[in-house]
Parts: structure tokens; C-alpha cells; sequence
């Protein structure tokens, strides 16, 4: 028997992304990426998608081609069907809300509120790479997609969550969508505890045609990564590796109900979650 | 075992509303509305729905108030549960999608597929309603909501669609948000055939202070009504109301895939689907 598993997920023009920066095949992954990326973090196989698109009436036909060649690709990667939805004409802006249905063996969902004190914290993958990209394109720059995977082609890291749910590793989980301090701080809310990370463990995206390191400001807050966070308990075997992703414990959850950096200097500094406003601002 | 069904159904501002014309409760209302009214139309009972909501940042939070108001009145009168969803900020006007889970014992819903040539065709209620309302917000007027129920404060049909699975008297069904011309063709489509309807069995909703008939134009191509349409076998006993909802046979199944309208006058008038396109215009 299985426990059935919906979420949903709006993408904005103007809010999520930009018709100027973003071609629309990395616009429709992206947007399923989000809703895929939900279903991982609780453990979950996806089984259907179902989008809500409101779409101005002047938009090229071309452009929603775009959008779901980018999107059924990602669906047919993850097996995924897209089994319906809803179109409508929206005034203005672009407006795609996705629905996925997913799949969890009765009872093992793993949720955000079942971190412990004591519990480890890990990451997947490096953070920070597609807030980084957006900085390029802040600066007038056109960063190649190539240069910056998380932000233009997001892979939902399912293979880490089957791994994780099968050899039940992970007590808690979230997905990386608005940032480590908002998502850190979700866990820790819904689990009654809180954290410490270490500074020089947190994992920072390589980005760039150098290969640059990204801040630890976007590594700390930067959204739209959709690596995975979860939790578990110390002296659980945890493997460096999980199905090629790099798998770093960057700290643990503790008693007191705050979130605490532990710089490199060994100082203790009160970590704000600097919930990820996109790029409205 | 039961089969889980899913229905998502944009509501946006300008387009499916206006915040002059729509106080914020009726806003939500009709908002879950439209989802509970597809699941009703499969046969279904309604679980869970989610909400993803785009909120300009200038919107008072009053009006949100109300629309939580409206809508979850509306979803405790239908044991709905509203379990999460999604909300962001959107640059301008109001954009709700609805996704409302419902189930179905297994291999019984209701399906738009099921309608062949000599089904009788029957409609709930009574139809116009919604758009008579539209008519007088655009000359100008206030329309009452006592005076316009089906549009101030509709009813999703699931008494009514739950005597028809019970009874297994629906081959086909689908929910009049569209309007009658546009959802009957719908029917027509997926079943492969097409359909008869006399003008004068078309029950028209009686709106305003003096209970006037609307249009036959409204009846026959007004969206929004939340009534449902159902074909039955011929000769299949279909109770002249259900629930106390009247139900009316409008007309029947045909082979050849085109919608007749028989006038009062018996000239055939083919019937084009007028494609409800809300009040963009």
C-alpha cells in the first residue's frame, strides 16, 4: 500500500523567471523541476504532473512550444505523465502552476518535523550555483547554461531520495528551493529543534568558466538549487557518495531553537533565514 | 479500492473575476468551486484540495481574509480538507489555482467517453444564471447575490452525482463551467458522436427581483453555472429531481458528430461551441 503525495508549485514570469533570460525549454524544466524536486524530498516516486498555465494573449506560439518541449522532456526522464491541467488567458505575465502526484510505501514518507537534537545535518550536491547565475545576469552578463547546470538544468535528486528511503538514513528532508537558511529553518521549525552548520563545511557551487567558487552568501541563501537536505541520526552510516551526488554533513540539529554559523574563526553568529524573494526586489 | 482523481482550475483576476464586482468570500467560493465541481462531474467525493496563490504585495490583507473566509466555509460544507499549497508574489492581479484530489470506487467514474448515439441528455438545475449576473455588473448595475445564486454562491452538484454512480444511471457526464454549447461538445468529442437538444426543453434560470427568464443565448453558451450535464441509456428510469435539484432531459445522442439545435419553430439550427471566454472582452 502507498500514501499519496501532492504538491504544488507556481512559476511567475517576472517572479521565477524572465522571458529575457530564460529560452522557454529551460523555463518548462525548471518549472517541473520544482514540483519533481518536492516529491524527492519527501522520499516519493512521481507518478503524474498536472499544469495550470495562464498565458497572455500576445504570447508566441512558438514560446509555449518551448515550454513544454523543456517540460515533457524532464517528465519523460522521470517517467513522469503530464495528465492534465487547465489553460487560461491571463492579462499579463506568464503563470504556470504545477501539480505532482507521487508515491510513497504507506507510512514512509519522510517529512520535515522528524529531526532530532543530536541528528546530523547533510547536503547533496553544492549550493549557491543558481543564485550565482542570476548575479550574471543582474551584472548584464548572459551566463552559459553550461557553466551553470542547477540553475538551467536542475536534475530532482531522486536517486539520492530512493537510496535514502530504502536504507531509511534520513529522519528529515527538504529540498533546496529557497535556500539553505529559509529550508534549514523550515526542518528545524517543524521539529521543534534547532542547528549549527559549519561555515567551512557548507559545499559551494564551482560556477563559471573558471570554475569559481560562489559566496558563501548564495551558498547560505540562495534558492532555486534543489539539492536535497536531510537530517540523520549520528553513527548512521552515511556514504560520501550517493549515486555519483557528493554527500556532505555540514552540521547538527541542537535542543536550543535557533540556527547558529560557526565561522571559520570558530565565532558562533545567529543565522537569519533570508527567505528567498526571487528577484522582485 | 478507489481510484483517485485530480482536477486543477486556474481562477484570475480580470479574467474570471473582478475585485469592484466580487467581493473577496465569493471570490474564494466560486474559486473551490471549480475544482469540486469536476470532481462531482467524474462521480467523485472530494478529499483534499491545495491552493497556489500569486498575491500582488499591495493587496490588503483583508481581502485575503475573505478569501479564505468564502472558501473554506465552502470546503468544511463539503468535508474538504485544504492541505496545503503554494503561495508567491505576483506583479500584478490575483491568480488562484485550485487542485482539489478526490476519489471514486474503483473503475466507476464518470468519464466525458461513455455517451452513445441514443443516450438521452439531462441537465441539473437550471442554466444562465451566472452569465445574467455578468450582464448587469456590465450596464452598470449591482447585481444582487440572492437574486443570482448559481453565481454569487454555487453549489457543487455532489448529491446529485452521487445518486448517479450509486444507480450507475450516467454514461457520460461533465460540469456546465463552460457553458452548455461548449461542455456539451466536449461530451460530443471524446465520445466520438454528437447530439439533438430542443430549444424549448432547455431550462432556463429564473435571476433578478422579478424572477425574470434569462436569454436562450445565456442558457445555451453562459459559463460558469456549476450545473451538471449526464447522458443516460434510453429507457433508463431518470427521476424527475434528485437531492431537489430538477432534472431535465434536453434532448438526446446522435450518430452524426455535429450538435443540433431543434428550435420551438422545429427548423435544425447547427449549434457552434461559443467558446465561454469569461469577460476578457
Amino acid at each position: 500500500m502507498f500514501d499519496v503525495l501532492i504538491t504544488t508549485d507556481f512559476s511567475i514570469e517576472g517572479v521565477h523567471f524572465r522571458r529575457e533570460w530564460h529560452p522557454p525549454e529551460i523555463v518548462g524544466r525548471r518549472c517541473l523541476t520544482r514540483g519533481l524536486s518536492d516529491i524527492a524530498a519527501m522520499g516519493g516516486e512521481p507518478a503524474t504532473a498536472f499544469l495550470s498555465l495562464a498565458l497572455p494573449r500576445k504570447l508566441p506560439q512558438k514560446w509555449v512550444d518551448g515550454f513544454f518541449k523543456g517540460l515533457l522532456a524532464l517528465a519523460e526522464e522521470f517517467k513522469t505523465a503530464l495528465a492534465g491541467g487547465d489553460t487560461a488567458q491571463s492579462p499579463d505575465g506568464i503563470y504556470a502552476d504545477i501539480v505532482v502526484s507521487g508515491y510513497v510505501p504507506r507510512g514512509r514518507a519522510v517529512l520535515r518535523s522528524g529531526a532530532k537534537p543530536g541528528d546530523e545535518i547533510y547536503v547533496t550536491g553544492a549550493l549557491g550555483g543558481s543564485a550565482a547565475a542570476l548575479h550574471e545576469f543582474f551584472a548584464g552578463r548572459r551566463p552559459k547554461p553550461l557553466n551553470f547546470p542547477r540553475h538551467f538544468a536542475p536534475v530532482p535528486r531522486f536517486a539520492v531520495s530512493r537510496f535514502l528511503r530504502e536504507k531509511r538514513i534520513a529522519t528529515s528532508m527538504i529540498d533546496l528551493s529557497d535556500g539553505l537558511s529559509t529550508d534549514l529553518a523550515h526542518i528545524c521549525e517543524e521539529s521543534g529543534v534547532g542547528a549549527e552548520i559549519l561555515e567551512a563545511s557548507i559545499p559551494r557551487a564551482r560556477v563559471g568558466p573558471k570554475h569559481s567558487l560562489v559566496s558563501l552568501e548564495d551558498a547560505l541563501h540562495g534558492g532555486d538549487d534543489y539539492e536535497l537536505l536531510f537530517t540523520a541520526r549520528s553513527g548512521k552510516h552515511v556514504p560520501t557518495q550517493i549515486a555519483r551526488v557528493p554527500i556532505t554533513c555540514i552540521g547538527r540539529i541542537t535542543r536550543q531553537e535557533a540556527i547558529v554559523l560557526i565561522e571559520e574563526n570558530d565565532r558562533h553568529k545567529r543565522l537569519r533565514a533570508q527567505g528567498w524573494e526571487h528577484f522582485t526586489k
